[in-house]
This record gives C-alpha cells, sequence and structure tokens, in this order.
C-alpha cells in the first residue's frame, strides 16, 4: 500500500485519491488501449474494444455487489444531484409519496429537489442535533409511498447507518460516499445510486442499481435523457456516455476484485477508520468527534479542536507534512479526514501519529 | 502532424481523436499534477489548482471565440441530448414557442425532446431530400418565439451551414460536431452549446455559451441541476463538475491557442476536407456525395458506393490500412469519414489515395 513518493496524502472528502495501479493502468493506455491504436477517450462508445470495457465493468460490479439478475445497473451524468431530481420525476406521478429520512446535508438536498415533482414526507430530521446520528425508532410502513430514500453516508457530518435498515417501504438510497466500502444486500433495495468520484472513479459518471420491479413503475412521457427506462433499454447507451470515466471505473471495480472483493475492503476501512478514532478517544477531549460512536463513518471521520486558530495550525502543521484536504466543511467545522477505499493505511497511521503529537504539544 | 506509428487514423464521428500533445501532457500529469502530488481526477473541484483548470479554460475558449463579456460559459453534464431538454424546459413556459430548422438526425432529436414540454413549431425540415440541404430561404421572425434552434453541422449526414444565418429570431445553436472547427460570432447566438467529444475533448461534458439576456428569461423553480441561472451563479460548480473532462477540454483549446487560433484551424480543415471532396468529385461518379455541395461540412465527409459489398469491401480495405471508423450511420449509408480538428492531414491524404487506387481498381 506504499504510494510513490511525490504523492501527497489525499483526504479531500471527493473528488478523492484513486488507486495508484489505477492510474498506472489508465497512463500506459491512455494513447493506445490495447492494441486499439487509440485512447479509450478517442474511441466510438458503439465500437467493440468500447463495449467489452462496459460489460466487463458490469460484470465485476455484479461479482462485488452481489447484485441479482432483476436489477439493471446504468452509468449515467449529472452526479448524485442530477438523480435528486430524476427519481421524483420518475416516480411521483399519481399522488405517490416519496419519503425521506435526513441524515445530513445530502438528504437535505435530496428532498428539496424531489418537493419541486411531488409529494414528500419527511420521517426523520436529525438537525436539531446537527445531524450527528441515524434514526434510532423503526419508521413504519406508509401505504402509497414510492419509496424511502435515505444517505448510507453524510459526506459532510461524517455520519453512517451500520447495515440496511430494517424498514419496509422500497428503499432507494444514495450511496455516493460509501458505495464499495463494505458488503451490501441489493435485494434489500429497490434503487442504489452513486456518484463516482469517492469510492469509483473521476467525477462525471452516476451509477443507478434498479429492480426490474421498479424500473417497470417509472412514468411515461419522460424526456429521453432522463427517462430509467430509456437508459435501461439503451443499456446506457442512448447518447454518448462518460467513457472515460466508466473506464476508470472498471479499472476500480478490477482492482477491488483483485485484492478480495468487499469483504477485504470492509476490513481495510474499519482498520484505517479505527486509527483515527482511537486517536480521537484516547485525546483527553482534544479531539471532539462528531458523529455519535455507532454511526461513525468508516469513510470520513469528523472532529473538532477546542478553537478555530487551534484547528487552523493543525491543518497548517499536517500540509506541512504532506497531508491534503483535512479541511472540515463549513457546517460542521473542525476537521474531516476523507479516508475512502483507495487511501492507503499509512495515510491513516501519518495523521493518527500527527494527532496525537499536536495534542501533546498543543493540550 | 505526424502521428505515433501505433496509433490509427480514427475516424470515428465522436468520441474522436484528441491531438497527440494533449495525449501526452495528460498521461505525464495522471498520477502527479504539476507538483500538486495528485492526478487532476483525485482533485477536489474546490481546490485552488482546480479553480484554476477552469479559469484557464473559460479564458482559453473567450480568446479562441471573442466571447463578449455579456456571455457566460458553462460545463454542464448530460451531452446535447440533455441540451434539448434543458432549453425548453428553461424557455418554452407562458406559451412561448421554440423554433426549430431540422437539417437531419440531431436537430430532429432537439425538437421531439423540446415538444415534451412545451410549444414548438418546425420552420424547416429536410427530411424529403434526406437531409443533404440547409434552408436556401430567409426564415421570417416570429414575434413571441423563445428561441429559433438550429445544428450548425449535422454528424451523420454531413451537412453544415457555411456562416451564421440571417435570421432576426433569437438564435440557439448546436455546435456539438463543429465547435472550434472556425471563427464564429458569438454576438450573433444567444446560446451555443456542445457536447466535447468531437472537437473538445471526452464525452462526459457539454460546452454551454449563453447571453445574460437570455439567463435572464431562464423560468424559475427548476431543480438545481436544471437551472441554467443555478448553474451560471456558481460556475460550473454547483455540484461536483467532469473534473477530468473539463481538465481535457481546457488542454485543447490551449493547444488550439498555441497552434494559431480558429483561423488556422479553419485552413487546415478545409485542407483536409478538400482533399476528399476531390477524391469524390474526380471519381466520374465511382463516389457519391450525400450533402450538396454548398451544404457539405468539413468535419464529416459523407459520400457512397455503387452497392453495399462495394462499400464493405472499401471499408475493409481501409481497416486494413489502420483506418478505422469509416462504416456510415445506417441512415445514410456508405462510408462517413469524420475528421475534427484533431485529425491529423495526413490521414486525409491517406484515404484520398485508397479512394482513388480502390476506384480505380473497382471501377
Amino acid at each position: 500500500m506504499s504510494q510513490p513518493h511525490d504523492r501527497v496524502y489525499n483526504f479531500s472528502a471527493g473528488p478523492s485519491t484513486l488507486p495508484v495501479s489505477v492510474l498506472e493502468t489508465a497512463q500506459s493506455e491512455i494513447l493506445n488501449y490495447r492494441g486499439t491504436g487509440m485512447g479509450v477517450m478517442e474511441m466510438s462508445h458503439r465500437s467493440a474494444p468500447f463495449e467489452a470495457i462496459l460489460q466487463e465493468a458490469k460484470a465485476n460490479l455484479t461479482k462485488l455487489l452481489g447484485i441479482p439478475e432483476n436489477y439493471k445497473i446504468l452509468f449515467l451524468q449529472g452526479g448524485a444531484s442530477t438523480q435528486f431530481a430524476m427519481l421524483p420525476m420518475s416516480y411521483l406521478h399519481n399522488g405517490a409519496v416519496g419519503r425521506y429520512v435526513l441524515t445530513g446535508t445530502w438528504g437535505k438536498k435530496a428532498v428539496e429537489s424531489a418537493a419541486i415533482y411531488g409529494s414528500t414526507e419527511v420521517v426523520f430530521d436529525g438537525k436539531a442535533a446537527n445531524y450527528n446520528d441515524i434514526p434510532s425508532e423503526n419508521i413504519e410502513a406508509r401505504p402509497g409511498a414510492a419509496y424511502l430514500h435515505f444517505t448510507s453516508n453524510e459526506t459532510i457530518q461524517g455520519v453512517r447507518f451500520p447495515g440496511e435498515p430494517k424498514w419496509q417501504d422500497p428503499l432507494v438510497c444514495d450511496m455516493s460516499s460509501d458505495i464499495l466500502s463494505r458488503p451490501v444486500d441489493v435485494s434489500r433495495y429497490q434503487m442504489i445510486y452513486a456518484g463516482a468520484q469517492k469510492n469509483m472513479g473521476p467525477a462525471g459518471v452516476a451509477l443507478v442499481i434498479m429492480s426490474d420491479e421498479m424500473l417497470a413503475k417509472s412514468a411515461d412521457g419522460l424526456a429521453p435523457m432522463f427517462d430509467y427506462k430509456v437508459q435501461a433499454e439503451n443499456d446506457s447507451l442512448y447518447n454518448t456516455p462518460p467513457t472515460w470515466a466508466i473506464y476508470i471505473c472498471g479499472l476500480v471495480y478490477k482492482h477491488l476484485v483483485d485484492t478480495g472483493g468487499l469483504a477485504a475492503a470492509q476490513d481495510r476501512n474499519e482498520r484505517k477508520a479505527k486509527l483515527l478514532y482511537d486517536a480521537i478517544d484516547h485525546s483527553h477531549g482534544f479531539y471532539k468527534g462528531h458523529a455519535v460512536k455507532s454511526a461513525r463513518s468508516t469513510m470520513n471521520v469528523t472532529f473538532t479542536l477546542g478553537s478555530d486558530d487551534l484547528t487552523k495550525k493543525f491543518i497548517k502543521e499536517a500540509e506541512s507534512q504532506r497531508m491534503d484536504g483535512l479541511k472540515g466543511h463549513r457546517s460542521v467545522g473542525g476537521v474531516r479526514a476523507s479516508i475512502y477505499n483507495a487511501f492507503p493505511e499509512e495515510g491513516c497511521a501519518a495523521l493518527a501519529d500527527l494527532m496525537r503529537d499536536f495534542a501533546a504539544r498543543n493540550g
């Protein structure tokens, strides 16, 4: 897991670190993809080599997540933010209600966008506690609900669900910031979607995994680009898809398969996160974690220091040690260490060392 | 303009050939962009280095096209096909009519998508002549028209407008397949848009150039991702933009500035196209051009041979000489040679040689 000396430890919340081996493969193929005489960026999306790239990406993703046969895999554009609109546009017709669980900033954006297209209901809003937890109670199903939407991991607050909730409404999950970080039971969801730029690849492609049952219920008469059925019938090739982004995602999927799949990824991620949470918990209150312990994210570790000056000093020292992107989002403040799948364990160890050392000198 | 020996002449209609020097720069920076310790795919879209990439891309594009100060430059997702929906969604409210000139397949798709959102009027449809020409008559302005939409170059038919039409309605132009191939008077348009994957960069980003006047008229209450005003206020950073695609576009803009701008590009493109059109015109009817001469595209040269068997044989011989992507679209048949900005002149010479030789042997 050692990385080239000239690279920093990139704690960015997204876009974020990619596996070095994936970047090296992309680098070597950029002018000539495997003897085709052209790079992937230059290749027709209807050519045989790109078709193979697309199908291999889907096959490896299916293997990683155990996607059942009655689900479609789509690669769309516009990021998760476009899904915030496509989802309600497609399902909040005929009075159907979209239900939303808000455990942070992204869930809130999702419901705001949905309200433009139909009826919505917020069934949990963690705002009062500044989004530091997930719902503790069961959420009763509601007849006529088109779906129950939640965000498995909130990037800004560093809060996440430890597993699939037991809710009975059709589940739709924005997994943008923790997809592929651990095994998931896809059959529990009607739809999973995720922007690529945290755990999968470059910004510019959003993954949608949707059951055939959900797909069939999608509204008619939408513009083709916003119609899940059109996108599925055309296997994401209704128009020119973001071919390079799909190619990189495919390399990442392959890399994950080759390194032990999602169970191994989960082990690595829990080990990495533990290094940082231990540093917080053993600091005698010098660092305060934002999330309650039971809802702590393994992807985004958020914590505050005693003052803004101390926070600034900490981030500056980290930068001098080639640790980049640690500034927390303004709505939470403090520090955010985003440590997605491809972030190296040695970077977490380096940050934990700094945390201990900094606390000893400034405590 | 010579290219590495292991690359083919890539006549693909898009995605298509990129400048070799751009690919080499991207290759050298893919793991570490100019000392930042990370690649552009891994970089926060809110970081200083990416902000510089975005602003430099806009500055070079402004220089190339002479974009006036009262225009905004946006980099959006979803390709031109999403613009087919965003445009009418934003402007066909309160009974305003969107007018469409159909000179080929893409204009037709644009009006079909627009009809979902409001009133449309087709003011010219070249279908009867299988889209081989542009309108010869002036199109009278219509009070209450939100815009008059046309496609400067039709990729499939190989038909294009020789310059800005003299129409008085607010002009909106899909320039996906010939933007940056020649100088344009931007002030004549209210909006220009273009998918990147022909003349600018990888698939996955669409450029929108819009006047402040047009922007102000955009409908309120749209989902933020579909709201030009939101995208403009956030300088294309409302959500995570396709950062890598924007970076490559920026490298292409810089390359065009460094090689003499759009007047020089136009010279090169006319020279390249002439090699192929001369081969058609001097073939004594062995090759028949699809477009009428006055509407011939310099980007997509479309022609047919006497039979399907002859066409197949021609394409096969071309492939054996490392010329790829020449099969015409099924709606026109025959051969399509797409020779965008980055396609090398020597590749056109090679194809013209083959055309003459093949006709001599099979005529």
